[in-house]
């Protein structure tokens, strides 16, 4: 059995699968049903053209409440010189929608009227009159709707491959449909996988990893106009798996087979794909999302049906969906695959790729000045909160081995353009108060985006003019204020704002109870104690080298200082799970997680907002919120934050 | 009871609405409740934030896989200087996802170990060998997943107001979570009201009318997040009105009564919303749909429930929908409603307005060349084809009277901007082939949109550079031959390619067994005979005035001459419903609607295209489904048409 799997192009394998899908005559849609006009057909595909039976209005209807009449006896009438017509066969009031009387060819309107009884005095009933008074002529079918006005009988009301919207509904209807002609819904088959997994909502142990591919696979197929199934958890024994897969395939159209689709040592998609019908492709160069498996399965009753090797990995088994699932269905359903908007923009931060791969990058994207940016997120494929920050994506094709900083790149956008209209995008320092400002801000129509690069590349997006506002708490070692000599230095002739956000403390984050007896900075350069250290141009780093300075402590004799976090919370993730002794960071993050705290400094944390974005409309929540008191206790409520001073002006225009 | 609605302004209305709504605590996000987080919580929206109750890893995970070790033990390993490792209690093998040893502080990749037993030989499982050989160092933490790479606990996973998509899902599953907390669905009533009314399926008679305004209702309710129920057709029997709406009070968070909201004789609602509750508004100044009714119903248990009386016109049903109830159901779900993409476009033709309303004008929109164009659609209520064609709306707010031709609008899209790019804009004559031509291109990922204007129309759009191509069938009286010299005349200095498209029959549209015995264009001036003419411009219309003067028949003789229809469809729906003894049209219009045709004429119908539109990628699978025979075949088969020259360039670039 071979260990590496040998990749081919995306576009190899596509060309691969779409031949074998159409050996099989799967390469069309799938098969046309009957089905009743009404809310549930909303959003089927017509599988024929739909034309009228019947035209609409069915017959000569009133446009409006009044008197059906002859518009010939009426020729004569002027605003002097009135003609009288007495109700009869010749003068009949009709409603809105009422057949126009055989004899008739026009209708006035009883606002137009004059209704009076025999002895020509006004009836208080205006609608049964006995004599209507008339004072202008009519054209002959006036306020009429004719038949056929808005359909007419044979003619093409909707074309086949349509999705049916709530008004291409009432079309049929109104053109004598009563069913309506489409595409099957095809049936999808998800395939969970491994003896690690546990179903969402059993306690998770260490070695347990939460089932939820499956759920994510299903909603997508949902979305994209599939039936899913979603199959129990099949522990890694091979015959259960085959057999799972054999009895998928005499049930469906389609089986995602979640992981076991790499080479790790309990993978055996790869086998029962070929030994139930055919192994065509495995491994995609794709990143991420490699491992793929592309084959078809052999039904007992004859036929074959694909099956797909989703990858394990959250983020590759999503955009295995995108990439092979979205398209195969759209074709099946017979409408064109939704093409995402793609918009253009400036890449906010340098990115490398493999040459080979197809490299899907997720990106955040915000409206910065005339501008738009695209940050990239992480790369993990483990990390779906990667897809769940996402604005778009990116591909970066086989051949390309990277971008410079400010390229133009295309970006897919998974939110309207809208949306991005109302980002703001903030880069800079990380404070764990930006959660809770995100979180007041949606309620305020307003979308925050952050972005962790440390202080000092808060300073540098802003001077690039990519940001709205950056997050910063840089100390100057010689006059012992924040940001202030640093924005001097930073941001030349670039007019900000510099606003106080909330005061801090920082200190020491360490185990529940303290086993190594850490009290200072001068223990971190005990032999027994690891530390983890926060990136290059994070201001809490900024502030551990500043102060080991002072106490003449080389950094070399720091062991684990070399292992950087971007964030205070992984900073306490770290110490939280052993992998260090203790951290640098805010009190919140150690509160969060539980960990014991030393306090070391009071530090001033600020907004730094370029002057241009201070009078529009889109940080305007951002600064009611700051005024806003329930936000303010929700902040100082948190270990080691004070809020005193939150919107005062340090630096302004 | 006043017949007049006083109409207010509907800014007005929306605030009376909203002043209703919240005195009765209804402005706001309905209820909570709890569900599971599985593929059915798609779409529904967050309403408490998300904060992660565990880590995602929940342990220090392997992210290859390969075998757990101290990194340390291999800081000497280099290519010449292998460092061997005996598996064991410091060196284990791990599939990816696999819990990292406690012990261990890094992965090595099974690609990059040597895997040998006891003596140094290479072993057949690289798995399980008995000893690994190394050849390079590793830096602490590689090749590891740490735990909280992906979501730390306590950090903020979705905030309030999320609309859940597929990856969200799996990050809260991810994070913890089992069940989460979203807005209740709203629920919606919605009543057809209505003695002409009859269900769709069943067969109908003159004087019925299909009811489809709730299925139409119900489909947006249920695109908009809501959960429609249609209440079976109540006839206009105000008791049964008033009983089934306080039914449908105490059953439901909204009601949507459809008809009965104009002052028609039959029309109780307001009435029935008065002694029910509270009636608010009876008519507002928007177009179409003006006698809209708001109002609130005591509900039997305590409290009330807003309702809305819906026009019952379906282009007033569908409009009201939008400007109301989306709103509202995103109001209460929690989300911000969907804000529409709004493009500029150029208005092709000039519109006029009533100056006191809001008016929504339905548009197509297509993009020739650079610009966008928006070609207002037929502006009755009763048109529901208006919405299915249309691409988007327009707004000519209050105060404004009209626009003329080549003003900027702007368009709120119903369609992706996508789908514009692949849409061909043709204006001018109408044949009725083109339905067959929309059908096959939308098979080729082309859109077909036509405006009919008739030949001449057709020639001023492509001066205008306001269409992809024109369709014309131009007599020219001097020459005998079609379009050249309209051509040369209208579009000098213009490059334009003129294909031949079909030729077809011309000639009288009679009702079947022809009672009045038209024989000939002489029979017009008849004095028992009425005709329905075509507009001015059609090319039916030219033909028709040039055989007229030939024959001396002056057109003041001809009862009907301006009765006009814009289609051949339209005309023989005229003819067939008695509207009229007689039409010019072609043969096929005649076979439609089952009439009587007399072949008067063959004539030619081209198709004009500007040279610059010949190359690119839009107009290439027009060229295809011209040399499909299938597609040959399909017109050949309508009566009177030949394709024998269908394709023949007549003039070239």
């Amino acid at each position: 059995m071979s260990i590496y799997l040998r990749d081919i192009p995306l576009f190899e394998a596509r060309a691969i699968f779409r031949q074998a899908l159409t050996e099989a005559g799967l390469w069309k849609v799938l098969a046309e049903e009957e089905i009743s006009i009404d809310e549930n057909a909303l959003g089927r595909v017509l599988s024929s053209p739909a034309w009228a039976k019947i035209s609409s209005p069915y017959y000569h209807a009133s446009a409006m409440d009044g008197f059906a009449i002859r518009a010939e006896e009426i020729s004569e009438a002027m605003p002097t010189q009135p003609v009288d017509l007495t109700i009869g066969s010749n003068v009949q009031y009709v409603d809105t929608g009422d057949p126009l009387p055989e004899w008739a060819n026009a209708v006035v309107p009883i606002e137009n009227v004059e209704s009076l009884d025999r002895s020509r005095q006004p009836v208080e009933d205006i609608r049964h009159p006995e004599i209507i008074r008339l004072r202008a002529a009519l054209p002959p079918w006036s306020h009429v709707r004719p038949m056929g006005e808005d359909i007419v009988a044979t003619q093409l009301v909707l074309p086949s491959g349509q999705v049916l919207r709530p008004f291409d509904l009432g079309a049929l209807a109104a053109s004598g449909h009563s069913t309506v002609r489409v595409s099957r819904l095809p049936r999808v088959a998800i395939i969970p996988t491994g003896s690690e997994l546990i179903p969402v909502g059993q306690n998770i142990q260490r070695g347990d990893i939460i089932e939820y591919n499956s759920i994510v696979l299903a909603a997508q197929v949902k979305n994209w106009g599939g039936l899913a199934t979603r199959y129990p958890i099949t522990p890694d024994d091979y015959n259960l798996i085959r057999q799972c897969v054999q009895k998928a395939a005499d049930e469906n159209d389609l089986i995602l087979l979640n992981a076991g689709s790499s080479a790790g040592s309990e993978d055996f998609s790869a086998r029962i794909v070929s030994e139930l019908g055919d192994l065509l492709v495995h491994g995609i160069a794709v990143r991420p999302g490699h491992p793929v498996i592309l084959g078809m399965i052999r039904r007992t009753s004859g036929g074959k049906v694909p099956i797909i090797g989703v990858p394990g990995y959250p983020v590759s088994a999503a955009l295995t969906g995108e990439i092979f699932v979205e398209p195969l269905l759209a074709l099946w359903r017979g409408c064109p695959a939704a093409v995402p908007v793609e918009i253009d923009a400036k890449l906010a931060r340098k990115v490398t790729s493999p040459a080979g791969d197809d490299d899907y990058l997720r990106v955040v994207v915000g409206k910065v000045g005339d501008h738009l940016l695209a940050a990239p997120l992480a790369r993990g494929a483990g990390v779906i909160t990667s897809l769940v920050r996402a604005d778009g994506i990116t591909i970066l094709p086989r051949g390309v081995q990277g971008l410079e900083a400010g390229e133009t790149i295309k970006v897919r956008l998974y939110r309207s353009s809208d949306e991005l209209d109302r980002t703001i995008f903030a880069i800079g320092s990380h404070d764990m108060t930006l959660d809770l400002l995100a979180q007041y801000l949606s309620g305020r129509d307003r979308r925050l985006v952050s972005s962790n690069v440390g202080s000092l590349g808060g300073l540098v997006a802003i001077r690039r003019e990519e940001a709205h506002l950056a997050g910063s708490h840089l100390l100057d070692p010689q006059s012992g204020e924040y940001n202030v000599s640093y924005i001097r230095q930073y941001l030349p002739g670039i007019p900000v704002r510099l606003i106080t956000w909330v005061g801090r403390e920082q200190g020491l984050l360490l185990p529940k109870g303290n086993p190594k007896r850490i009290k200072n900075l001068e223990d971190l350069s005990r032999k027994d104690v690891s530390f983890i250290n926060r990136q290059r141009g994070a201001g809490t780093r900024v502030l551990l080298d500043y102060h080991l300075q002072q106490l003449g402590i080389p950094v070399t004799e720091i062991r684990g200082y070399d292992q950087e976090e971007y964030t205070h919370l992984a900073v306490a993730a770290a110490v939280s799970s052993g992998r260090a002794d203790c951290g640098l960071g805010v009190a919140a993050a150690a509160r969060a997680l539980d960990l014991d705290f030393i306090c070391l400094f009071q530090e001033r944390y600020d907004l730094v907002i370029p002057c241009r974005y201070l009078e529009g409309d889109l940080l305007k929540p951002l600064f009611e919120v700051m005024n806003d008191a329930s936000f303010r206790k929700a902040i100082a409520e948190q270990p080691g934050y004070d809020v005193t001073k939150m919107g005062e002006v340090i630096l302004d225009c």
